[in-house]
C-alpha cells in the first residue's frame, strides 16, 4: 500500500504545514503555533481540501491546549471557544466542523471523567491523530477498491486535486491512481489544469510527479481531442456531494468531462467517502451552487463574470461509484441506502 | 452595418496598432515607423490574428517603403526582400503570406510600367488598403449570412479571438455576434476564457464590451454545465482550416464545445471566410495538430504538459458553416466544392 505524500506532521510545540500557497514553485514547511496562526493559514488556503483543514484544525487544537495549560489557564469552555474560531475560518467545509466536535468531545469526556489536564491534553491529541488515522484508512479503502477498475497501461484522466494535499490520505480519486500505480499497473495520468485556481496544474501535477507517477498537464479544454486521439482509458474524480440518486457535484468542468467520458465511450467513475453522500438531497437538482469570486477570471472593465465553483454529474453518466465500502454500481438509489444504512 | 472596432490605423509615417499584449487593462496605441518594429510587434503579439497581422504587414511595407523612396533607395528588389522579412515574423499565418504578395504584384506591375517613385508608392499604399478593405467586406458579408441564424433574444456562446483584433474588420464569429446586435436582436454573449492564453477573456470580452454587446466570461470547464442549465441558445466559433469534407480546425477547445452543444441538443456553427478552406485536405485526420510552448502551462518540476493549439471538429457536429458567399448545410462535400469553384 503506498504511502500519502507527507503534506502535514505534529511539531514540537505545533503543526507543521507544507504551505501550499508555495507549491509548486517550492516546498516550503511552516510551524502553526497559534490557533491565530491556524486561521491565517486556512484563510490563507495554505492548507486547503476540507479533509485536509478538518485534520489541521483538531491537530492545531490539540496543541495550542498544550500551550494554554502550561500557562495553567485551559478550561472546556477554552476549548470550545477556539474549536469555534476555528471552525469559522472555513465555514462551508462541513469536515472541518465535524474534526473539530470529535475532538472537543473527547476532552469533554475527560473533563467529566473529572481527569486532570495531562488526561485532557492526551484525549485531544490522540482524538485528533484518530481524525488523522481514518482520514488515511478511509482513502486506502478507496484506493483498493478503485484501482480494480484501472486496467494495467491506463492512462487515467483526472481533475482538480483530490490527494493528499487536500486530504491528508491518499485521497478520494487520486487514491484509486496511486494504489493502481503501486501495485505496478505502470499507468500514467493526464490532469486537466483546473481553471480558474489551476489546482490540476499546481498540486495534482506536484503531487504525483513527487510520488513518481507519470504525469501531463493539459488545458481543461484538451480533455476531449485527447479523448478522441484515443489517449484517454479511464475518467476518475473526486466529489463534493452526492445526492440520494448518484448524481454528484464536484469541481467545475467534471460534468463536461462526464458528457465527453460518454460520448468517446470511456468509462467516467466518482470516488468519495460515505461522508460525502447526501440522503437528505433526492436529487442534483437540489444541491446549491455556489458562485465564486468573479476576480478569479480575469478580465475586460465592462465585462461580466459567470464563475460557478461546481457542477452536477447526473448519476447515468457515472459508470460507478468507489466509496470506502466498495464499488457502487447503478441504479445508485438502492445501493446508497444500503451504503449509508 | 456594425463598424468594426478601431484596432489599426494609417499614421503619417508609419502604421498605429493598438497594442494588444496591453488589453483589456490598457488601450494603448503604437505607431510602428520601421520594417524592424512590425517585426517586433508582430512576434511580442502586439499586432495578431492572421488576417490582422496580414493588413498590418501590408501597411507597414506601403509606408516603409515611402521612408526608403525618400531616402532615394526604393527599388523592386529592396520590397521583395522586405516582404520576405515580414513574412518570415510569422510564417504559420498563411493570409500574411497573401496580403504581402498581394502588394508586392502592385508595385511589380508599377516598375514593369515603368512607373515613377510617386507611382509605385500609390500603388502599394492602394493594394495594402485594399487588403484591409477587403477584410471589411468579407466578414460584413459573412455577419449577415451568420446573424440570420441568430433569434433575437439568443444567448450566443463563443470561443476564442475573431473579432477586429483578429482580421482588422469585424471577423467571423464576432461578425455574426455583431450583425445579429446590430440587428437589435437584444442577444448577449458567453464567452469561453480559451485557456491557455486567454483571447476570450483579454480580447473577446474587451472587444464586446467595447461594442456595447452584454457579455459573460466563464471558464472553459464551465460551458457544459451552463448548457445543461438552458443557458445557451447557440455556439459560434471561427475556423482555422477546414477541410473539402467540412471537418474543421481550430483552437483548442472547439471540438469539446462542438460535442458538448450536440449533447445538449443546441446548435453549433463555424464561421469562416472562403480563404479557410483547404481543397487539398480530405479529411481533418490530414490537418497536423501543432504543439504549442508547454510553458503556457505553468506546472510542477518533473510533470509534463501536452498543449495542443488545435483541435478538429468533424462536420456531423456542425449544423452550419457560415462564409462570405451564404451558409453551407451538410452534406458538405458538395456545397464546398461548389463555394470554390
Amino acid at each position: 500500500m503506498p504511502t500519502p505524500v507527507s503534506v502535514i506532521a505534529w511539531g514540537k510545540a505545533g503543526v507543521r504545514l507544507l504551505d501550499q500557497t508555495r507549491l509548486p514553485g517550492e516546498e516550503v514547511w511552516i510551524e502553526i503555533r497559534t490557533v491565530e496562526e491556524m486561521v491565517e493559514a486556512i484563510q490563507q488556503l495554505r492548507v486547503r481540501g476540507a479533509p485536509l483543514i478538518g485534520v489541521a484544525a483538531a491537530m492545531g487544537l490539540a496543541q495550542a491546549a498544550r500551550d494554554r495549560a502550561a500557562r495553567g489557564a485551559l478550561s472546556r469552555e477554552w476549548i470550545e471557544t477556539v474549536a469555534r474560531r476555528l471552525e469559522d475560518a472555513r465555514p462551508t467545509a462541513v469536515d472541518v466542523k465535524w474534526a473539530l466536535a470529535r475532538v472537543v468531545r473527547a476532552a469533554v469526556t475527560a473533563y467529566e471523567k473529572k481527569g486532570s489536564g495531562d488526561v485532557v491534553l492526551q484525549a485531544l491529541r490522540r482524538a485528533a491523530q484518530a481524525v488523522w488515522d481514518d482520514e488515511v484508512a478511509m482513502s486506502r479503502a478507496i484506493g483498493e477498491a478503485g484501482a480494480a477498475l484501472i486496467p494495467a497501461g491506463a492512462t487515467v484522466l483526472t481533475h482538480c486535486n483530490t490527494g493528499a494535499l487536500a486530504t491528508g490520505g491518499l485521497g478520494t480519486a487520486h487514491a484509486t491512481i496511486s494504489v493502481a500505480h503501486d501495485q505496478g499497473k505502470l499507468i500514467d495520468v493526464v490532469a486537466t489544469e483546473t481553471r480558474p485556481l489551476r489546482q490540476g496544474a499546481r498540486l495534482t501535477a506536484w503531487e504525483l510527479a513527487k510520488a513518481g507517477i507519470p504525469v501531463r498537464v493539459i488545458a481543461d479544454s484538451a480533455a476531449a481531442s485527447l479523448m478522441a486521439a484515443g489517449e484517454i482509458d479511464l475518467v476518475v474524480t473526486g466529489a463534493d456531494r452526492i445526492a440520494a440518486n448518484g448524481d454528484a457535484a464536484n469541481k467545475i468542468g467534471t460534468y463536461a468531462l462526464a458528457v465527453l467520458a460518454r460520448a468517446h465511450a470511456i468509462p467516467f467513475y466518482v470516488a468519495a467517502p460515505r461522508s460525502t453522500f447526501d440522503r437528505s438531497l433526492p436529487s442534483g437538482d437540489a444541491i446549491p451552487i455556489e458562485q465564486r469570486s468573479p476576480e478569479e477570471l480575469e478580465t475586460a472593465r465592462g465585462a461580466g463574470v459567470s464563475n460557478p465553483a461546481f457542477d452536477v454529474t447526473p448519476a447515468e453518466l457515472i459508470e460507478a461509484i468507489v466509496t470506502d465500502r466498495g464499488v457502487l454500481s447503478p441504479p445508485y438509489g438502492e445501493a446508497i441506502a444500503k451504503l449509508l444504512a
